[in-house]
């Protein structure tokens, strides 16, 4: 059994989908849409009953809910789907204990959010984005344990977790996580191409090449049978 | 409803202009026209009757002044533009205070900057460069939090605010603005080609060509239709 | 005599496969497959009648087996593979010391290493991957010395060993091991092309080329004969 | 009305000179000019009768009198060009308390030179090469404060500045002053071809292309009507 | 007269062989060859009836020995090749007592192998490689000015030594050696094309070509007659 | 007047030669014979009867007098040429006082040379390499302070001094010295293409093209007529 993305031509690409209970990472440049992708991510479970919880650490979700409304997604209209602010201007008191004190406080962070898998029990997860995570980080070496930490609790609560990196290249996060999807550019005579690859999937074939995608009025369009470069 | 910014071509490519109460960013190297397109921005909500704050953070307010004459603006004639200058050559107690403690006073100038918005409930400020504002931070975590609450001050008054950055390349800031207007330059056969393009803008489409513009006697002219490699 | 790495292609590049008693390094990108050639090279071992040894320190054991499955192995068949989680969600006491002093505790891992090929007398062993043992180390001149100290451990008591790494170039455990296999791969119009070569093999002859593999369902498939640019 | 910079073909591609009372920069690698280009345009001033400050942090000021000689100057009949050494080798009182507490004195040497433009009351100042100024720095912050507050200094008593600067490519300075004029360099099969280029220019239309440029015994040559890849 | 390197085709690219009683170094990344070419150089010295010394820092001795064997040398057959192991798992004192105190004994190093040298009267000494030397170094001048005096040691007892090094590119060492010997590779379409070269000897002329080279059952053979690239 | 190198067709690429009384800068990497210039240099000076000065910092002076026979010197045969060791294995008080306190003795060595200076009156010095003397200082302005009170001690006693330098690239040394002669090299399909350019002269025209040059038994020899790309 596999999890639907949301999106059609990416389910596509991932032979299925995901697969239940691990964790994934989309990476992307600014505006490439992975907050979209990662919110459609909730809705397609959503939609099927299941309670699903969204953490945001940059955007206000305000911003978040009018742009999926550009995208023809009314999230309000979803009350299955949770929504916490982690962010340094979110008013809920799990988001102010993380930023009040930044070195402390990620276990408080991963305390406050297992907490909440505890109480709602969903079956999607989405952190968005992980940045200040690693950035507050005192080394690489208690980044990748404590991420390492994080991910098992979605394990234990067999959550399948999407998280958004803002990184380019490879990245520590590449090799921790069960598969990574990363949006690319091509700069082609001053114009930019984009394109949508799955970089790392294990435990199932994908599609290795780089798809055209478009994001629309009626969320993302991924052309899984077409090429970039033709 | 959208904010013009003031440059026709611009708002072509913007899809009609910018998002009201959002953040953006401006873009581009040394003499690219930074300042000029976001005082243009300011000067368009003037027009409508608007208060609008112009913040300095790097030139003097009187050099700012004489160059906009150069592009056919007499910022004086606008009583409803205020202007404050940050900057180490400041007079203003404003300027002053955020100088004196280089370490110390970054919340002193968001806090300075918010009574100012409080006092003249503008529809559009500018700061102009963002760039000491992060080379004063004692880290990026520092940083991105800094920004995100003040972003947050200009979320809560409903100000339109454009930020300009002297950077190139992603940086942090582009994954924390609503949307980013870069200027880019290219060496051919020792001639600077310029262009200006749309890097990222949530919640709109958008044009993602790069357009050529020029700064003349009459302000910014972006050619919209045009291609820079044609 | 060699040690055969249970993936035919590669014995034939390898002119027959490994030296026993000595350690080598499978270095590659994330989802190259280095967990599944380090699996592979145990189970043929362990189809052998001998004791293999598998350290993760960061996939989660019943990933792995998972992963294991859908190339066509069950791992749980085989008695005489003993798996120990050394990652910060493992629940042996093994792991839990590690992580517990990260400063302190690779002499400890080592010691626990030890004492397990003691009781266990294993002909193969692998450590996957070993990239936070570089990250612990408070200098290279302290990894250096530590790793050849851990390698001295299996020449003492005869195991062949194989180790993951996540680095990509020559890096400094390239110059310690007595051979290193390579995943690599190009971006050739927006498709991944994958290959394995032999980067360096001491006291054997060996093929230098780059060999096209692929995943299966029944493994790993290297193309010994075939060109990766032709 | 525009300041000119003493070289015809320069003051061409300026679109008449430069503009009075503020502050611009000159960058070049070693032996391009730089310091024959400071000097021309103090020469300009002295001919008609204005006060000229020059200050060497590096070059020691024979030298320089000796090398303007060679391009058909004779500093020493100019009794309104007033010359100081702030090098280490210097022997005015002005140079020496720079360099004896380099970590104190930037602040002193301000005051120095401002005594002096008071006491002078100069049209035209050259300060060449601003290098150790930013090396003795203790931060870019405190860096960019110290320029922009030397730059106030030139603004305040109305003096047309230029600096020399060592450095290639887009700097901190850049941004700061109203114009950069930089020398640059190309290898084309072992020979250096070299070019003069207009980066930035506040307040005025200028030519975007790189120039040849000749230094000759009568001073320097800018070709503004040829193209260096002709 | 010159030291013979114990490989023909090397001797004639050095016009000879090497200098006596100058200390050279000998570069290339993992599985170049640079041990085989250093022991050659001693057997060569030990066939003449010479007493020679190898030092390890890195590849445990019986390795070595057991890799000599496959390019058809039997070092226990020359009881004038002295071997110490100063490497971590090394059994002689004069291993352990470099690797306790890794910060204070690079002087005890130099002393225990002066003692060595005194007492064997060595005409070739080797050691392999020197890269812990620098890393235990505190600065770039320290490591130098240790060099320096251990080739000293070298000089003063009319030994010719040869080092290797793990270190690519121009390094420090490069410049205070009589001379460098380097393994080049290039990738060509997948395979790995290597060669050997000669970047710097003082005191003779040399051939300045790379010339192909290949490690067989009977040692390396020098192509010196053929061209790499042809 | 100018002073001739020694070297017949670097004084064409010169114009002459150097001009007298200032400090020029030769650079090069390894084996690109910066010592055998510097050396023709003072020997120039010494056939016309002038006391020079050779200061080394790294190569043993035994090895230069050898090295500089083998291209038809007899350095012994110039009772007016003054060597002093300045490395660690340097006897003379001179040296071992330089490297007793690294820390402290920059001013110390310059005090010892100039007192050298006073004593033999020389019209030409060589400092060779100068790299310990920027690796020793604690930071590039300290550097730059010191290298330019050296420079006015030469200046002072009308010296011509020769410095080497191991750097490539441009470096702080070259815009603090009047000219800069480098050695450069091309890695054309397998062979090093060896040349000498001018890449700065103050006071004097010269030639700025890379000329082919070769060390032969007589010297070097520049082929200042011909072309290394023809």
């Amino acid at each position: 059994m596999r999890a639907s993305t949301g999106v059609e031509g990416l389910d596509e690409m991932l032979n299925g989908g995901l697969i239940p209970g691990r964790t994934y990472l989309v990476k992307g440049g600014p505006g490439s849409g992975k907050t979209i992708l990662s919110m459609l991510f909730l809705v397609e479970g959503a939609k099927r009953g299941e309670n699903c919880i969204y953490v945001t650490l940059e955007e206000p979700i305000n911003e978040v809910k009018e742009d999926m409304k550009n995208v023809g997604v009314d999230i309000d209209s979803f009350d299955n789907i949770h929504m916490f602010d982690a962010s340094p201007s979110g008013e809920t008191l799990f988001g102010n204990s993380f930023f009040r004190n930044l070195e402390l406080d990620i276990p408080g962070f991963k305390a406050a959010l297992e907490a909440k898998i505890e109480e709602l029990k969903p079956t999607r997860i989405v952190v968005d984005p992980i940045t200040i995570l690693e950035l507050a980080s005192k080394s690489e070496v208690e980044y990748r344990r404590d991420m390492m930490s994080l991910f098992n609790i979605f394990k234990v609560h067999k959550v399948t977790a999407l998280l958004t990196s803002e990184k380019t290249g490879v990245s520590p996060e590449d090799f921790l996580v069960s598969g990574v999807i990363e949006y690319v550019e091509y700069e082609i005579r001053g114009r930019l191409i984009r394109g949508i690859r799955i970089r790392k999937m294990r435990g199932t074939a994908f599609d290795e090449s780089i798809r055209p995608y478009r994001i629309t009025s009626e969320g993302i369009k991924v052309f899984s049978e077409e090429n970039i470069f033709e």
